[in-house]
């Protein structure tokens, strides 16, 4: 069994995207076992909607919710909200293996940060979701906005913790590690980047490929960029922006005139693989990493699918033992003889 | 008469596609007037495959080039090449009114600060392309690369300077400014960024909207979207990535089956209707501002038809008068009050 921690009162959609994509979740797995933090009335509301097996979802009642607009070290405070009350009980409970939210990332970040913890020698936890690209394969971003002011110790980190992952999770051997700067070559970049790019080097357990620009966490032969979480953060959204743009433009498009509307017909099966290929949510959210235990952030906007896919993407990562996976990179580096100077 | 440099062996195709550019030029708009600088062998090898009006060009001979891999402080040294020896021409001669060039960035900025020089009080020379946006209008990033390490004064510098562009080249009253961060909230960014929201706050000759994140350049209401030169070229390339990604698999998918090639026919027209919408060159390059003459760094893989856009382009937006714009609204900003603690 695998018990799987989810807050139901997180995103725009919920608590009903997030109890349906809570059901989903079970069907796909029959090792699943869930438990919803959030209003007992708004969930139960929810759930009597579906055929379930009620012997696996628990429901554990708090009435406070944190909304987008708090501000996250407050928001903490709130004990008796679905994510932080969450939060607790991963921590507690050894028999909890990861924790899925569509909640606030900055209530997400600082809930990893202060109660679950890190583990030993990880100086921040990083967000990692996985970008198509153009191999067909992912890039794994990160950071992309855990962490907006960065020292070189924490890029290199997340550059080994990206590296697990895409092993782990993507069974990608010997990751490429791409430094994302504003141009390829090794004088490029601030100086935190360019202090970064000399660590890099010589880093043992990652294969670092160089400086890449942006256009190569989708196109490049990297498997991990690594980046601060202010600039990542700006990638990120900057490429969701103009794919949510193409489609919009190309919804209008084929549907402008009777020629493009036949056209269309005949084209579903392409244009439905096409999204299929570009989708950003195929695996649900986006990990954090780092952490004691599996957290899966999903998108504040995410539907049932989506909820669905991040479940069952933390249930893989659990399975696959990314955590063991991260400590037994971490035996072979010291960061404190690669960085010297840092703090 | 408008007399334009061009910089004709700069960027991958050069100079083929550069004087290819320049004789559609010269066709599309008769005020114009042309300086090659370049190998004048190469140079005219190519100009012998068009018919073009004579008197209308003019080359000056520069026998060395400087390509991407040349460090710019070091290329900027080489007083012979096509794009130094165009600076200095463009800085001397009073009725050349611009610069194109699809050369290196690097040296095409040094060029700029140390060479041609900046209006009075500006701080430092900005990277501007227009950025097509969801309302079918454009958003102006400015700074995408020429500043890798910013300081409030120039950021709010880059707000006006981009206002002004908008205000000018596209006719835009009140364009908005963004700044951005990795969220909206006004507490988002690292100290530069979150120091630089109080002072665009209160600055004059400006409609300042907020923080924008990476998805609103595209899908916003902002005009201009103010970034330091190190994320804003980190959004425009990941931007430029996900929409070539985009592009090759419709291209892939969308003639992987009859059915979809069948499609494909009807909806020729859509998609290259959808390709000018989303065309990131539309308007050639990026325009370097903050600077005494017009320059314009078109991309580096330009073709003749980016090339001919860049130069007229740059021919509009001379006509327009940008520089006087800028020394206009410099008046009413006073930048040493505004940002006391900065130099």
């Amino acid at each position: 069994m695998i018990k799987i921690l989810v807050d139901a009162m997180g995103g725009d959609n919920a608590p009903a995207a997030t109890v349906e994509g809570c059901v989903q979740a079970l069907k796909n797995d029959k090792e699943l076992y869930l438990v919803l933090t959030g209003r007992q009335n708004d969930i139960e509301a929810e759930l009597v909607k579906y055929k379930y097996d009620k012997s696996r979802i628990e429901i554990v009642d708090c009435p406070d919710v944190i909304d987008m607009n708090d501000i996250p070290t407050e928001a903490i405070k709130r004990k008796q909200s679905s994510l932080i009350a969450g939060f607790w009980k991963l921590k507690k409970e050894d028999d909890l293996c990861a924790l899925v939210t569509a909640g606030s990332t900055g209530a997400t970040i600082v809930g990893c940060q202060l109660i679950l913890g890190r583990i030993r020698g990880i100086k921040r936890p990083a967000l990692c979701p996985a970008i198509p690209n153009s191999r067909g394969s992912v890039t794994l971003l990160c950071d992309c906005g855990a962490n907006a002011e960065c020292k070189p110790v924490m890029l290199c980190q997340f550059a080994l913790l990206a590296s697990a992952y895409a092993e782990v999770g993507f069974g990608i051997k010997n990751p490429k590690v791409g430094l994302l700067s504003n141009g390829t070559e090794e004088h490029k970049g601030d100086p935190l980047h360019q202090e970064t790019y000399k660590y890099l080097s010589k880093m043992q357990g990652i294969d670092f490929y160089g400086n890449i620009e942006g256009r190569d966490i989708m196109l490049s032969p990297c498997d991990v960029a690594v980046a601060d979480g202010f600039s990542g953060n700006i990638a990120l959204k900057s490429m969701e922006g103009c794919g949510k743009l193409v489609l919009g433009v190309m919804k209008k498009e084929f549907s402008a005139t009777l020629s493009s509307k036949i056209g269309y017909l005949f084209m579903r099966k392409a244009i439905k693989n096409m999204r299929g290929q570009l989708d950003f949510e195929k695996f649900g959210g986006a990990l954090l990493l780092g952490l004691k235990k599996v957290v899966v952030k999903s998108h504040g906007s995410s539907k049932a699918s989506t909820i669905a896919a991040s479940i069952a993407n933390a249930a893989s990562i659990y399975r696959k033992g990314l955590v063991p996976a991260v400590e037994k990179k971490l035996e072979n580096v010291d960061f404190d003889t690669l960085i010297p100077e840092e703090e």
